[in-house]
This record gives C-alpha cells, structure tokens and sequence, in this order.
C-alpha cells in the first residue's frame, strides 16, 4: 500500500452535495474524530449517546452550534463506523435541508469543533490510501460524475467495479512472474537449474505486447465515449457546409451541455450521434471578406482541422474542382476524415476519380444532395463507424493517464523484445521488465508518486 | 387533519439533491412501495431482504436496471420505515454519486418499477398531509433552503420548530374560547346560566387585537431579513449620488447573489448591512441627456422611488435650492427615507430650517460630507435602524401569506370589537369571530383550500 500522507486523528469535512438549490444537502466527516465531532453538534429527538450507536445507523434530530448551542437545522444523521465506510475510516454524513446556508453553517460548526476542510477529492483519496479502492478506480468516480453519455458512465461504472484494475493486474502478475524466472536465470546462471529460454522470454513478451495493444486500442473509442469528439465540416464557399450541419442539426437531438473545457465558439453546434456527443464546427464561420482577415481565416481553418477529432470535407460536384477544393483537400490530408461530393442531383462536372487524385490515401467519397436527402443515412452511417470504428469492449481506457502509462510499458515491452531477439544479457531484460512493472502500477496506483496523486485528486470536486 | 389528496399505492421519487456536480447525489423513494421498488433495484454486498430490515439503517451496495440487470452505480441505501420518516410514510434514500447522469439512471429505474416523478414540494407536502408538521412549518423548509442571510435563517428555522405556529395557535384556543361562550350566550340566553358580559367580550378581544398588531408588527422586519430591502438614492444631479454609492459599496462587502425576483438593472448594487441584503438604487442612471428621455427619466424615477422599500434623499449644503430640490422632496415625501444634507464641509447655501419646510412631517436631517468622511457613520447607523427599526422578535412574520391571513383577522376581530361596542347580537360576533379564525387556521393549514397548498408547494424545489 501506498504510504499515507496524511496525520491519523485529522478529521476532515466537506459540503458532499452539488452547490445550489436542493431538497437535501449533506455535510461529510471522515476520520478518528467524526463521531465526537458529531456528538458535539447533534441533538437527537431521543437521548443517546453517538459514540455507541451501531455502524450503518441514522439518527434524526437537530445541529446545534458548538458555542451558542442555537438550532441550525434539522438533521438525520448517518454513522458509518471504520473500516465498513467509504474512506474505510468512521463517516458520518449529516444530512440537513440542501440550502447553501444551513450547508455552510453546519459545515463551519464542524470545523469549530476541530475537522479540517476536506481538499478536493481528499475523501475518495482517503479511500484509495487506505486501500478500499485503487488509483484506477478511484479516478474513475470523478468520470461517473461528469459522465456526458450513458456509454461514458457505463465505462466509468466498470472501472470502478475494478475490470480495467483486473486486466492490468493479470498483466502486471504476468510480467513479474516473467521477471522473477529472468532474475532467476542470473542468480542461478552458473548452477545446473533450468532456465528460461530467450525463445520462452519472447513468447511471453508477445503476449503480453498483444493484450497491450488490444488494451491501448480502446483508448481512442474510451475517450471518445467519454469526452465526445469534435468534427470539422471543411470546403469552399458555397459547397454546402451550413446546409450539412442545419440538416444534421435537425435530425439528430442536440445535447444541451456542451462539453466543458472546450472554448463554444458562434460556429459551433452540439449533435448526439448514436449517444455520442459530437461538437460540429462549421469551418464557413471563420472566413471574412476582407483580404486581409481571408488570409488569417484560411490560417484558422487549417489550425481548427488540425485539432478536430474528425473531419468533413465536401466538394460540388456541379462546378468545376478549383485550387481552393485541392486546398482543403490539402488541409484533411493527415485527419481522420469523410469525404463527401455533394450536389450529387445536378449535373456531374468532373470524375470521382479526380477526388481520388486529390489524396494521397485511398478515400471511399459519398455522393449527397442536401435538396433531394441523396446519401444522407449513408454518411450517418459513415460518421457512426468512424466514430465507433471496433466494437466497444466492455473494458475501455478512458483516462489519457492510462494511456501514457500503458504506451510507456508497451515501448518498454517492446526494447525488452529486441533484446531478447538479440539474445542480450538478461539484466537488460530485467531493467525493462522493472519499467514496465512501474509503468502498469501508475495505472493501479501501486507506484504513483505523491506529486500524481496530488494532480489527479485536485481535479475532483470537493466533498468527493 | 387536512383531507389527503393522493392516493395510497402511490409511491413517488424524485432526485433530492441540487443539480449539478457533487460528491452525493440522492434519489428519494416515499410512499406504500417505496421498499419494494427499492428491492428491486439495489443490490446489497450481502444478500438479506430490504423488506425486512429495521427502521433507520444504512446499507452498502449497487443499484441495478430492473430489466437489464446492468450495473448503474454503487449506492448507500437509506431506509426509513413510516411513520418515523420525512414522510411518515415509508421513505427509501438511495445515495450515488452526484452526477446528473447517474442520478437520472437510477430515478428512471425507479420510475419504471412503478414509483410517479414527485411534483414539486410532494414529500414536504405529504409531510404536512399526513400530519409530521402543519403548513406553516412545511413553508418555513423552502426558506431555510433559499435563506440568503443568517438572520432570515435563524427566522425560517424557528418557524421550522413551530414556534409561529404555537402563537397562531395560541390565539386560535383564545378565540375559540371566547367563541364557544358567545354561542352559549346565544344557544342559552333564555335560561338562567351566567353569561359572558359584552364587557369580557371586548376585553378579550383587544387581547387578541393587541397579540395580532404585535405579530403584524413584525412583518416587515421579517420580510426585510428574509428577502433584503430597496433603497433608492435620490436628488438632483451632482448632489452626490454616484459617490454615495461608491462609498457604501467600498465600506460595506457586498454580497454575490442579487435577491431573487427582482430584476438587475445596470444601476443597482448590492451591499450587505448588519447581515441584510440591500439593493442600492442609484436613480442618477435613469436620466438621460435628451429632453425628451429626460422627461420619461424623471416619471421613471418617482415609480422607482415610490417602489422603493426606503429612500435616501440627498440636499447640496453648498449650492442654493432649487425647484429640482423640491420635486425630489415631493418625490420621496410618503417614503420610508433619510434626509442627507450632503457637502457640509463647504460654506452653507442655506440653512436646515429651509429642508425641514420642504417636509410636511417631521424629519432628522443628517450632515454629510463624503471627501471628509463626515457623517458617514451617522448615516450608516441611521440605515441600520431604519432597516430593522424594532429589535427583531424570536418569532416574526416573514410571509406574505402569512401576514395577509393575520390582516384578515386583525379586520374581522375588529368588526366584532365594534359590535361588541355596540352590543349588537352574539351571532353578529360569532360570524366574526368564525372568520378570524378562518384566517388563522390559513397560516396552519387547518382550513386552507386545495388550490391554496398547490400554490404554495409548486414554489418548492423538486425532491423536497
């Protein structure tokens, strides 16, 4: 277990309930001092003792204030006694009326009376340390809680059930039981004991790189699921841009939150595609007419392509293909991207090989007319297996953290194999298999340094 | 007890908590089925029946779809078995993690084993149907959940403990009393039996008369604690307005939130004084340059005055009064309002004789000089006392319903003082008497209409 960070009779308090306006509102205690603090705050309708009272148990009554003794709220009162409690220490959560005052009063009577406010995450952190739950799991309580689509919050509840820690975990076993086999082949080089073979080492290594990369290769849908995906409608002027994303506006409910940390530009608009939240940008709304703000435009366009998830891009098969149509081209080059040929019912004035031409790559065009709804469900249909393009495993990397750590073991993995290849001394061997060893448990939380945990807990909310 | 308006089998549920992100979320469960559809969605760590687990007890484990089976969130089951509940019915507390995504899972899990969405207010209603609290403590939870000052609080939460309600009902028992003679001397007066004088009949009634103003008299306090208080400064241009505003705005902190309802205009400001709230009105915004605005600018003004819950009227010492001077006075002349002599570091124009004539009723002029910081404190003092002019009472009216239903007695018990007087009939008095208490069982809920407690509960929160 990870060593604690924290002081054994520092009892911490948060307001554990949304701020605003609610029916309910709870104020938590975790630690060695909850239920004293609470006996000094709580007035039961009967008399009784808090510090006796069973584990699990709720007691209705009122706060107090410490000093005044003044009535602050009606309250119920939950004790959860040490470790059968989310931090695995005594809890007690005081439920009163979910106004932002009652909230804040009892919570600053608790303080009086000796807790120390709860930091961001500090309680989930408390039970990670103290070993209910691992890193994984532990972070995937803020994702259950800013779950964006029911995928999002299907994934987030399975990291929290330990699935992801599971698959990690067999991988980690799998590794150290390879390791202790390569130690072993140093220790006892010289002694008449069979070893591992570098043959044995590289079937083994394989192995593990496959169920690695089958991991790693849930990371693009997982974090899709999770944070949505933004797509770019690209082309020149009068190609149909707008009129794409009014029709597909119209079709598919929008989401009415829009996906926090992302900058809502006037060109931006929300689609749910298959519950995937998509954030169309309408690249139309960056240009201008003046020369000079064109050019700064066109630098803009090529920038917002770049970041998006995905891209559109559309061409007018009714009018000649100009500079300006190999230009965007040019732009989606490096995207994963649709290519779309709209105004499909007019008169054709060029080939589909001549998009073909425009890329380097082969693409597969969708013919579309807007006006007479030609090809629409097929490029739905398109976007949908673009957005989802394997099957959604039931255990997905969310977290770009996991990610990282995932993608450093494999290249650890990796130097490990040509190692072996190489038939190299099996201390190298050993020094990468330790890396990777280090690598997987910054997932699970078994190797993280206190600097990581600080970083990942201050992004929860408080009272968590 | 109130004829119930629901229907026995019917459950409801509702989400509990604010919107937003928190650490807790809550879905309420109440009603006949409330365990039985929580047996079907939760999931204990241990297996053992909800139906059967004692009152007041917490249990750890996971909530599932009723037709999927899939895991929704872990969740902390709360149990509270009628009548010692919320409710006084059964109430099942399920508390996940506070996502909206979550929390809309698990109510719509609920809703689809047969509980109904709860309407606004329901269970605080259902409280005061099935007899927990009357009305006047079910109108009190809204407030101390909206509370915006401790003061407006400490007044919410003694209603809370019925302390209003034992006054109102104190004066009922009076008047009841007193009625219960009176149909004596009506059903009786032939017979040989003493007989309530015309003269006890008056004493008792200026008793409750007297009972009655005191209660009204708090009124305004308690509407002003609870929901702050308008004050517009006034008086010709450069008279000092602006700096006025800004000095109070500098010395006093102002609070975040503007009062609800009212609607923010770019002249108002907020200051927080003795813990009330007060929306400064710096009516030197509404003027315009223009004539024609002008003149539209000086009738929106006087409103603005006239709506004002106080005035401040500013006077310049150091320039001659004008015709402007008077039509302000005039302006504020049946207002709440100070009178400030402003510029009194300068050589005077005119002498306070001169301000008092502008008045028909007495006023206290206060000498003011903002760039010396004279007077300042005089003023705020004299704010202060103006805004809370008697010391405010344990218990105070801070409703308008309220107030409205003690109005209404107050009129009938006078009209039976005036019959008493005039030593008309019993059954004059007894009509009388019968309204008065009409009016007072309004405040309790012992007489109010369906349409009177539907009003009342859809101002509430959903899940309260």
């Amino acid at each position: 277990m990870h060593a604690t960070a924290f002081h054994d009779d520092d009892t911490i308090a948060a307001i554990s309930t949304a701020p605003g306006e609610g029916g309910i509102g709870i104020v938590r205690l975790s630690g060695i001092r909850a239920l004293q603090i609470a006996s000094q705050l709580f007035r039961g309708s009967r008399q009784f003792d808090i510090a006796s009272v069973p584990t699990h148990s709720l007691h209705y009554g009122h706060i107090v204030h410490p000093v005044s003794e003044e009535w602050l709220d009606e309250a119920l009162l939950a004790v959860m006694r040490a470790p059968h409690s989310y931090t695995r220490e005594d809890v007690v959560e005081i439920q009163c009326h979910g106004g932002m005052l009652p909230l804040r009063n009892i919570l600053d009577a608790a303080l009086t009376c000796g807790a120390r406010l709860a930091t961001p995450g500090e309680f989930t952190k408390r039970a990670y340390l103290n070993g209910r739950i691992d890193l994984a799991q532990a972070e995937s309580v803020i994702d259950i809680i800013r779950a964006k689509t029911d995928a999002g919050l299907q994934l987030a509840v399975k990291q929290l059930q330990g699935k992801l820690s599971a698959q990690v975990r067999e991988l980690r076993d799998a590794l150290q039981q390879l390791l202790a086999e390569i130690e072993a082949s140093i220790d006892f080089s010289d002694d008449d004991i069979e070893l591992i073979s570098f043959a044995q080492i590289q079937c083994e290594l394989r192995r593990c790189l496959d169920e690695l990369s089958r991991l790693l290769a849930t990371a693009r849908e997982g974090k899709i699921v999770r944070d949505g995906l933004s797509l770019a409608i690209v082309g020149k002027p009068n190609v149909g841009k707008s009129s794409l994303l009014n029709l597909l506006l119209q079709e598919e409910r929008a989401i009415v939150t829009p996906i926090p940390g992302t900058t809502r530009d006037a060109i931006e608009e929300y689609i749910n595609l298959s519950g995937i939240p998509i954030r169309l940008i309408d690249t139309a709304g960056i240009r201008d007419t003046d020369d000079h703000v064109e050019r700064i435009g066109v630098e803009r366009t090529r920038q917002i392509i770049q970041q998006a998830d995905m891209a559109i891009c559309l061409f007018d098969r009714s009018t000649p293909l100009t500079a300006e149509d190999r230009k965007f081209a040019e732009f989606v080059a490096d995207n994963d991207k649709l290519i779309v040929l709209n105004k499909a019912d007019l008169p054709a004035q060029w080939d589909v090989a001549d998009i073909l031409n425009l890329f380097a790559a082969p693409v597969s065009p969708i013919e579309l007319s807007i006006t007479q709804h030609l090809g629409v469900d097929a490029l739905k249909q398109a976007m949908v297996e673009r957005v989802l393009d394997v099957p959604l495993e039931s255990v997905a990397v969310t977290n770009a953290r996991h990610k990282q750590a995932l993608s450093a073991a494999q290249a650890s993995l990796r130097h490990a194999e040509q190692s072996a290849q190489a038939e190299m001394s099996p201390e190298f061997l050993a020094v990468d298999l330790r890396d990777a060893l280090r690598h997987l448990g910054d997932i699970t939380g078994e190797t993280t340094t206190d600097d990581i945990l600080d970083r990942i807990f201050s992004t929860f909310c408080i009272g968590k």
